[in-house]
């Protein structure tokens, strides 16, 4: 694949596109890194790059890390009546943030935010894959969906960063009564 | 004021205990954090520190730059019609942060959250001035209280912090329009 002078193979190269995949996420965003750019940083092919890694945002999922799949989160998220979508996005969004095996990683990219580069590149990755697509299939206007997600952020600083109580240890349950209604009266059209 | 064998005066005493309540602060938290302890680490009097610097929660507005003082927002959001809390308490909250004098402290003490340190203080500081003065008043659960400070902290993460569009370029007005409701239904009791 194009590497003269170095010993090549398949677990270098997995491991040399990781590490392109991560420098120019954090260089240029999430937006601007390209498949391409990444695979001449790491000097393979770019088919090379999908063959190992998928899309562009399967490869961003694995190169940080990101402890969720939102080609799974959001279908589950848009299925079902809409009459009950405020609902099904809260039980949603605090199954994968109650999970012990999600909440450390995700706290860590929440904190990477306090950067100008992080803020981008969060906020694109999200934006591209969560956001951009609920907007799509639901059709309510964008500002709808960006107060969707500040409801959904501020609930993740208050119970999981701040730990303020009573909403640190309210359950789902408890959670869901509050806060569906809003997001249904934001999504629900 | 009892400091033998050092230079008195009022200036030096001041800053003293303005030092000393940000150590203070900083190590044992808001509530923790006494006057009297922290007169004794500014080697002065515990009436100095209230003639200088009132009650601990001004002390407090004045030792971390608090760009807000709490004691004057509080009554604006309470006073009025209770069927319009949901619209007074969002515009008054985007009049603070949309501030350009008091925006980049606020941001600064919400980074400050990214250590469990600064996370406790803030928490602290929050619930004894404003949250737990509008719990006592309003009469709702104190849940509701934290699911309104989760909308509103939520947007100024997306709005301030990680400026995604629409919601950093939206109008007072459209936010109003949209966040108002949510924070009635959370708050009108």
């Amino acid at each position: 694949m194009g590497r003269p002078g170095r010993r090549p193979g398949p677990t270098s190269s997995r491991e040399d596109i990781l590490a392109a995949a991560r420098a120019l996420f954090a260089e240029k965003g999430f937006d601007k890194a390209s498949i391409r750019a990444i695979a001449r940083r790491a000097e393979v092919d770019p088919a090379l790059v999908h063959h190992f890694y998928g899309t562009k945002e399967e490869l961003f999922v694995t190169a940080v890390e990101f402890p969720v799949d939102p080609a799974l989160i959001v279908p589950q998220i848009i299925a079902g009546p809409r009459a009950e979508i405020g609902e099904r996005l809260v039980r949603t969004f605090l199954g994968v943030w109650d999970d012990p095996r999600a909440q450390p990683r995700l706290l860590g990219l929440l904190r990477s935010t306090t950067t100008e580069q992080g803020a981008a590149l969060l906020r694109e990755f999200v934006s591209a894959t969560i956001l951009n697509r609920v907007a799509e299939v639901l059709d309510v206007p964008r500002l709808n969906i960006t107060a969707t997600a500040a409801q959904m952020v501020g609930v993740v600083m208050l119970r999981y960063v701040l730990a303020m109580e009573p909403m640190a240890s309210a359950s789902p349950d408890e959670l869901v009564a509050l806060l569906a209604p809003t997001i249904q009266r934001y999504l629900g059209g």
